[in-house]
């Protein structure tokens, strides 16, 4: 099986838990058996392998979140990277010549693409296989998933189907309606279109290569900031006769705000925090190394991370989107594809990072402008590169970096290192990366 | 005016801003007219000076308090050190010997004691000064106040006066009672015993005297630990026949809850959050670096501080305790005397703290057993010693510590740094300390 997940853009509707870099689909949240923690993209990841040890899963995203991915995921995914957004026609053209010039995927193969984050049970994935069985049978062109509907949503399109069978001919697309038309329009029969669909790679590639002026992979990439912003829907769904709807009827819910999110949730506590019996229907998730204590609240979600708290009515967490607009925020948290880091202090001519680096990975050697870094190694051991000297470090080492000088720290078995930056203009951006030759 | 403020212990009923080593009293939450903001005793010494430029304040508190005194309120203020707590009868004797013996408090002046945590208006300073006139004028040998009770309340005991007048004398004491007791008593005319009482200072010397064996403070400083525990109302108060009640009837607030305390604050916010248009009766009181927001909720207090959240129902602030109890916690944030510390991570092998000192203030000299120690400064200009070598400082310098090392570091200006602790045995009593050559 082939299968694309779209890993969609930042979002602020799960703030402090997503932000700017770390999209809602990272966030570790749903307990597994083994009483681990795991994010959306690593549950969808895992259910994909239960169902096919065997299937090719290629994530078809922007460079932001390569690290995540890798950091999550390990090498094993494909990553068609989309090197800026250009709508869902174009990153699915990229994913399709990426499969086929890059993962040498036969033409006639079926793929199947969705969005990373609705949480599904394993039916769903039966399901999708069975979406791909029906594209490679060559019935139809393009074979949607039609969700049965659990109310009449206004968020989603709608799929009227010709039949009540399990696959049948489409007869109408519609857009998002309002909640009247979408309950007239389920009591039609329609089914919601939550963007599951499977085709031929063969078919994908000919209605690329009909709308879009490439020759492959590598020339449809480089090239990929002059196309045009064209939906998916528009450009080929719309326009297909050729084109079937499967019915499903498993569990299929969208994790979008705090008040969904919250109900997929196992365990009402993530991480540490006591609540009293005077408490109902609360939930905490606390990412941070201080305890929560809740007092006698009820509907009520609390969310503690490095970028802020939360403390809201479960029912008012969907308005909290101009709010987390007015926080313009430092970037507190982030997981980087060689381990992650977080923002311990910020002062107006300082910052001090907690780094953590994973066995055997590496920054990128690199210099900054506008300011000097102190590193002190508090645990595991590695080696660091300064200007080209490298040195064995352990716990208590300390190295010392001029603005200028370039450096990197590699880390034999998992290393964490305390980052005091010391500037005045201390910036993201103030970072020039270099080549490290492979003997270090 | 001669003032004793009792400074009391720990509490853990305003976590997470109070804990075992920062009582309630010291926590800044009150607005102040510049915009800064002021804890209760911050405030209380404030208040009296504005009655009585000239008042003699001394502070009846414990060991652990001292430096979180002199940080808040400088040098000016006198301090009583009680060297372990023997209940009240053995600190008010104490704080007597004190003023007599280090203060040379004239025999025959005034002292009024009063606990430094009500929530008071100027006309309760007032009211003390009248308290201490009376006492001088030896129509008795000790003047209470009786303060005019606000409800039925459990919390307190009640003093009943012979007659409704202003001063009159005290008909009987009664222990704190239930609520519907508390409700008969007032009916009778009762006033709350809120420990506020005023005597001429030889007449406490006698009576510690008749009761302690000592011959002058110093003795009895050294001797503390034998003395016996007593209380000030079982030695003193309900022995004595010459004793008045004198009525107020002014603002005084116990602000021993959240709910209390709350209810004293100007605004809803303190520091660094947002609420939506949604939420009534809410206060936040966000002492870290990230925004908290509230969405949509009712009479609740959130308060963000180093050692953790709350989110409570006011009404149920009250009940926080066993929780607070069961909360085994690391001291995450303390004002010492040369300025304040904050944990920023703590990690099994070692831990990371903000060290920021005043101008002109240093810390002890002193070392560590069991951790190596690595400074980073990150602003400001100063001193350090380290074994004796004296060295300049300002951002970006590093100076490493290892374990056994003598160190310390005098700021110049304020002065700010990275302690990066490194160890597997870090604790606060791994220090030793020594004294420093004034020539430093």
């Amino acid at each position: 099986m082939n299968i694309v997940l779209l890993s969609g853009g930042s979002g602020k509707r799960l703030w402090p838990l997503s932000n700017e870099i770390r999209s809602k689909q990272f966030i570790r949240i749903f307990k597994t058996e083994n009483g681990d923690y795991e994010s959306m993209v690593q549950r969808m990841y895992r259910q994909i392998l239960a169902v096919d040890a065997q299937a090719a899963v290629t994530i078809a995203t922007s460079r932001k979140q390569v690290s995540a991915i890798r950091n999550q995921l390990g090498d094993q995914a494909g990553i068609s990277i989309e090197p800026c957004r250009r709508d869902t026609f174009p990153a699915i053209a990229l994913a399709a010549a990426y499969l086929a010039d890059v993962r040498h995927t036969d033409w006639e193969e079926p793929v199947v693409v969705c969005p990373v984050d609705p949480y599904v049970g394993p039916e769903y994935f039966e399901a999708l296989k069975k979406l791909g069985d029906q594209a490679a049978s060559g019935r139809a062109n393009l074979v949607l998933m039609g969700i049965e509907p659990a109310y009449p949503s206004e968020k989603y399109g709608y799929i009227i189907p010709d039949s009540a069978g399990d696959i049948s001919r489409v007869s109408a697309f519609k857009e998002k309606p309002d909640e009247k038309t979408a309950a007239s329009y389920i009591r039609q029969g329609a089914l919601w279109n939550g963007g599951v669909f499977a085709f031929r790679l063969g078919y994908m590639l000919d209605k690329a290569h009909e709308l879009l002026d490439f020759t492959d992979y590598e020339d449809l990439f480089s090239n990929y900031e002059k196309l045009d912003k064209i939906s998916f829907d528009y450009a080929v769904v719309e326009k297909e006769k050729q084109i079937e709807v499967m019915r499903f009827g498993g569990q299929w819910k969208d994790l979008g705000t705090w008040n969904t999110l919250t109900e997929a949730m196992k365990e009402h506590v993530v991480g540490e925090a006591l609540m009293n019996d005077q408490c109902s229907n609360v939930h905490i998730i606390n990412e941070i190394n201080v305890p929560v204590l809740a007092l006698g609240l009820h509907d009520v979600v609390i969310c503690a991370s490095a970028d802020g708290i939360l403390v809201s009515d479960k029912g008012q967490s969907s308005y909290m989107k101009p709010f987390v607009e007015q926080i313009d925020q430092q970037i507190m948290f982030a997981e980087k594809s060689w381990g992650s880091f977080r923002v311990l202090d910020v002062e107006p001519s300082g910052m001090t990072i907690k780094v953590t680096l994973n066995a055997g990975h590496k920054m990128n050697y690199h210099s900054h402008k506008n300011r000097d870094e102190v590193w002190t190694v508090i645990s595991g051991t590695g080696k660091t590169v300064v200007d080209g000297v490298v040195r064995g470090v352990r716990a208590g080492d300390v190295i010392t970096m001029r603005a200028g000088c370039r450096h990197t720290v590699i880390a034999k078995t998992g290393l964490k290192l305390i980052e005091v930056q010391i500037g005045e203009e201390i910036s993201v951006d103030d970072k020039e990366k270099f080549s490290l030759e492979e003997s270090f």
